[in-house]
């Protein structure tokens, strides 16, 4: 285990939105324990009209990976049979595929246990619970069984009246409170909040490239704005989640190592907000049913997921 | 194209249930064209305790499968990074994970294309629609972006009385109604159905050849009830859905060639619905929020799903 | 099936070298045929000084692969376990590893069948024997088991005085000459060709992109002195082979279609033949025992291949 | 590291058989370093009919794993493209193909860093030196680039009158000294030595299970024999290289250990040398020139192979 080696300004922030413990020492969810039943029914309760919009890009080899991530692979989708008389000529013909893909590569959750800081993960377990054989002993996606709840989007693009963020913009927490006041509610314990930047049409208009980089992002103020809410879970429509290339010198990744170790807290990137923006300013309501089930890979610390939002 | 040349039974029950145009020639969905935003409303309605129930199997190398369906084969999941400092020493470390599955394999649903008969796909489409470059052209498991709506769970073996139906039991009509009026509703349009045998306590009792074979299933008399119903979906807790063999000699997957083929409804497999039913038996009720999301492969003739019931 | 439609001069070509029915109505080896015991017996008296130049470049996900070509994936490596104590702690421990990879990715061979044209395979099978459920039921790059045979340099480069070909230079039958005559031997019945440009030295320098494009390639006027030294295979250090964009206006891929379907020849590509140049150069002499054994996949269009020259 | 925990025999064994630092202290290839220039123009005059004998098992789903090896699969070979007129329609068609796969899956060779034992690789290597990101940083599968040189039948199911041993029978160097003098040659140093037992006669008969185990193999007295001969390299006809379970209570998997570990000596498994037996008998002799290149996956810690034996 190697020593607390990031720059102050992490460890300060650190310590006031930690979680570990909270929900005992055996917890491998994190906030995700502050989706209560109540949570669930005033969540189904946001359901007024009906209305289904999904948030998961298409599955393809030309998904927004470009090859800069070693290993993170858009899916190679391949047919293994296709219309098959298996039972002879003239009976009826089965089609079947399969696919290689990495597990972070598209519209994902990630993980508490994606990234690790200091040797630990969310909880305090060491790092080393990680394997080849096996993947995330604690905290792998196979764990979050269940994630539904009342989801709140937070339309930073529309509050700051732009298509979308520049490249480079911090998300900060003024932001999120310009988007809160927007949504006309407020995100409460056990929400999932989606955060709207735009900057997931540049890679709808074909470039996946510019849509990787340069990026606007979360704030490595915005983990202690989640804390306070008590938010469940956080997605955007941006590769990395966060501003990158970091806000502090040599700080990397902050915001996943605060939200995922620190917090507990499951991040989800690459989601198109783009119709659930139209769909929330038609509706005049930013608040809806979320499911966003992780496919349970034993192990793994991240998953493809395809949420849809009921309003 | 070949000729019609399954038995004339099937044919007949065909005739009866057929969809093809129902809902226009460009169709790519069918009976999931039955969940309207009226449906899904009270769907949501049905959200009284806020418990949450998952459907999905794990999804790991010691699935389901045990290499008799060629090609179908079980998570291969490998790390491809683990706690990678890929930013310098002491900076926040990764972890990376690839799979590769049939897509089929584990808890799925069939695209309307998983079968052909005749050398058609759902509304009349030309089965060589689907190529190994893209997959299917029409109706693959991309096009039915929002798979939610009302569940009803049709707990067969409850209704007979047993922990489960014997491997060969046809799950009849009558079984259907049997269960409905265990469950105290009826089934109505744009219901998605789950009907459990309790077969897959056999896979959960480590044994997966016993689970595939002899298995309970839906007999072919089945999809005129659903078709009577105007179900969108079913799922159910097997590995090939239909009694195998078959009750008709040499009539191989008659339900997957009338429910995907004909009807144009998606099917699911290899459905955990046994806390699903200790859930519904312990609150009286066996209705609820039923989402289940295809993960969108562009192409795809099936999906990994990880279902959520909200009771 | 379609008619033929490709440009006149194609078919002009291809009645000169076309080779079905030369070893039988069965076969599915073509020139391999020309690879006898006579022929393996006087490679093996070329080794003289027992040096050994390897000619596959690693095979990585930093491989020669842009995404261009769909499908055509370069290696994802993962290790599947790592020191894995799979008796109990403290016995030996195992390290296992898995790989996805396009058949056709790195230094490969192409089988006979990776292209068709006018609805025809090498000798004259129709191209719909290639099924997604067991690929090529013909001619498949499992049916030569044996790729041995003498080799020899065409160092084209070399001849020309250059380091390396321009883009766009087409390697004529006049530049195969100039290189045999460079080499000291005159290619001969069996023999396995190797067409050295030295454009592989653009990848080599960190270049993908500018190594597929553009690069200098085989005219499409060189089957035919192929078919007259009664070549046994060809390969060289490009990732397309031929000229490309093509000389003769729509006519893409002629050299494919001329060497794989008509002749029934193999070709090989992305090899590295750096290393052997110099070695040859060094040792005056362009002769070696060539070993290229092709990988059996069942019913593959092609395979990666690890060839090595022994001088 | 862990401290040496093995049976004391082993470490008996080990301390006579070990090469660290033989070749220097960066050497990664061991015993392929006694493969001289010389080595192989004498294997080179082992060709005398010229007669050619592939040793490679075809790639298909229906290979020798079982299942039971976590992580080892058979092939997964899949259509990327069929006949697909990339140019438009009429121009010359492509196929393409691509596959998952087990790198020990098949016929293989084990690299040097296979196995670890008391946390030490081949040559005192740490055992961590392999991880998740980029495998083997030593000794991987794309070190050894030539492995060619005169190959010797060690036909010991012949030696002793069988068709093949019985499974559980240990190979012992007695075997090894019948099976030598059967071959009418001395073993000598850079040989690539072939032990046949016939075991994979079970597995071409359909049988992957009676393969497996029980199984003939080498004994843990044999890396001596190998060590007293300075071989280059081994390969046998079974799923587990030596006997299995093992001679020694609790002593498991120590031929791998002696041999890849300590000595720096390939393995090889699953080679098919049926053919070979009958050819070697045939021409009543046992020496030839064998070709057995490792494909060159970057860290890999195995390889599939594709042998070819020239007599």
């Amino acid at each position: 285990m190697s020593l607390p080696t990031l720059h102050p300004t992490f460890h300060e922030i650190a310590k006031r939105v930690n979680n570990w413990g909270r929900w005992g020492a055996d917890d491998e969810i994190g906030t995700l324990n502050l989706i209560t039943d109540e949570v669930v029914r005033e969540a189904a309760a946001c359901v007024r009209s009906g209305r289904r919009v999904p948030l998961a890009l298409p599955l393809q080899q030309d998904g927004v990976q470009t090859g800069v991530i070693p290993g993170r692979v858009n899916p190679l989708h391949a047919m293994v049979q296709i219309n098959q008389e298996i039972f002879g000529p003239g009976t009826v013909a089965c089609s079947d595929d399969a696919v290689t893909m990495g597990l972070q590569a598209g519209t994902h959750w990630d993980a508490l246990t994606h990234v690790s800081h200091s040797g630990k993960l969310y909880n305090g377990r060491p790092a080393d619970t990680i394997t080849p054989h096996g993947g995330a002993e604690f905290s792998g996606i196979d764990k979050p069984r269940h994630v539904v709840s009342r989801g709140v989007l937070l339309d930073v693009a529309r509050a700051r009246g732009v298509e979308r963020l520049e490249g480079g913009h911090a998300v900060t927490p003024e932001d999120l409170d310009a988007a809160e006041e927007l949504a006309g509610t407020r995100v409460r314990a056990g929400d999932i909040v989606l955060v709207r930047t735009g900057q997931i049409q540049v890679y709808l208009a074909g470039d996946a490239h510019g849509y990787a980089y340069p990026s606007p992002g979360l704030s490595v103020r915005t983990p202690e704005w989640f804390h306070a809410r008590d938010v469940a879970a956080v997605a955007n429509d941006t590769l990395t989640f966060e501003i990158f290339p970091p806000e502090i010198e040599d700080l990397w990744l902050p915001v996943h190592a605060l939200d995922l170790v620190e917090m507990g807290m499951l991040q989800g990137q690459n989601w198109n907000l783009e119709k659930l923006s139209t769909a929330c300013g038609e509706e005049g309501r930013y608040t809806f049913l979320l499911s966003a089930m992780p496919e349970p890979f034993v192990g793994g610390t991240g998953t493809p997921v395809a949420p849809v939002a009921l309003l």
